[in-house]
């Protein structure tokens, strides 16, 4: 079940962020600053917007998302992350089509997601165009060298 | 000659970015908050850097630059500016000059500027084309219906 992050959830976000093993520790703190700002000034104000999904009280995976400003009605998807333990339970799934619904409701017309090009993250790049989301542009080198960056978008 | 932006210039900053009639009331606001984040905390804390451009003490224009979180040398220009009464004088030219040597003195290999597709950008898409950018992707609708994201790299 899928509900909007409360102060307690911000220790699973971390131990999840950690535990993935594609994130590194520059990406595992910049998630952190996110849920600091999420924390202390709400979603609306800090633009950062995080749900949870939870069974029987355990957070399996999260999500953290937020209008792009001076855009009208575009959406970047920052972060989702499963618990490697809970994959394949379709908590992903779950996660994308609450912040998909959510986003249309706050008026949402488009979704823009990056990502890496590196081989490990090709599961989350077959998953993006498994929902939904189409392949819209690659940034040669832009992480770093080799690491490239690319770009997801779905028109809502 | 382009020096590194000091307290006083924040006015003609402010008042070139009005003036350019191309900039909307959120697009001139935003300068200003990265303005704000660079006399706060300096260039290297917040991560915005200000050059202008100046000819007898009057400044003409300026950019506003700086590293893009989350990578190795990949830099990002968010705005560059010329006082419209300054056009064709070069100036331009010798902000964007300025901030690729820095860049590259800072350690960057690659420098992304995103710009609007609407018609009233085109002399600034075909100034990036003019200075060895390369359009690298358009996204659809980005900023609004009718009113694309058009992203431009350099290889350093």
């Amino acid at each position: 079940m899928i509900s909007i992050a409360a102060e307690l959830d911000g220790r699973s976000i971390q131990i999840i962020t950690a535990n993935t093993s594609v994130f590194s520790p520059e990406e595992v703190a910049c998630v952190r600053e996110l849920w600091d700002e999420y924390r202390q000034h709400g979603a609306q104000t800090s633009g950062y917007y995080f749900v949870v999904e939870r069974e029987e009280g355990r957070v399996r995976g999260y999500a953290c998302y937020g209008p792009r400003s001076l855009t009208e009605g575009t959406f970047e998807l920052y972060w989702i992350a499963v618990d490697p333990q809970c994959r394949r339970a379709g908590v992903g799934r779950l996660l994308f089509d609450w912040v998909e619904k959510d986003i249309r409701q706050m008026g949402g017309r488009l979704i823009v997601v990056e990502t890496s090009g590196l081989e490990k993250y090709a599961p989350t790049r077959r998953f993006y165009l498994a929902t939904g989301y189409i392949l819209e542009a690659t940034l040669k080198d832009f992480y770093k060298d080799g690491d490239d960056l690319v770009i997801f978008t779905k028109h809502l």
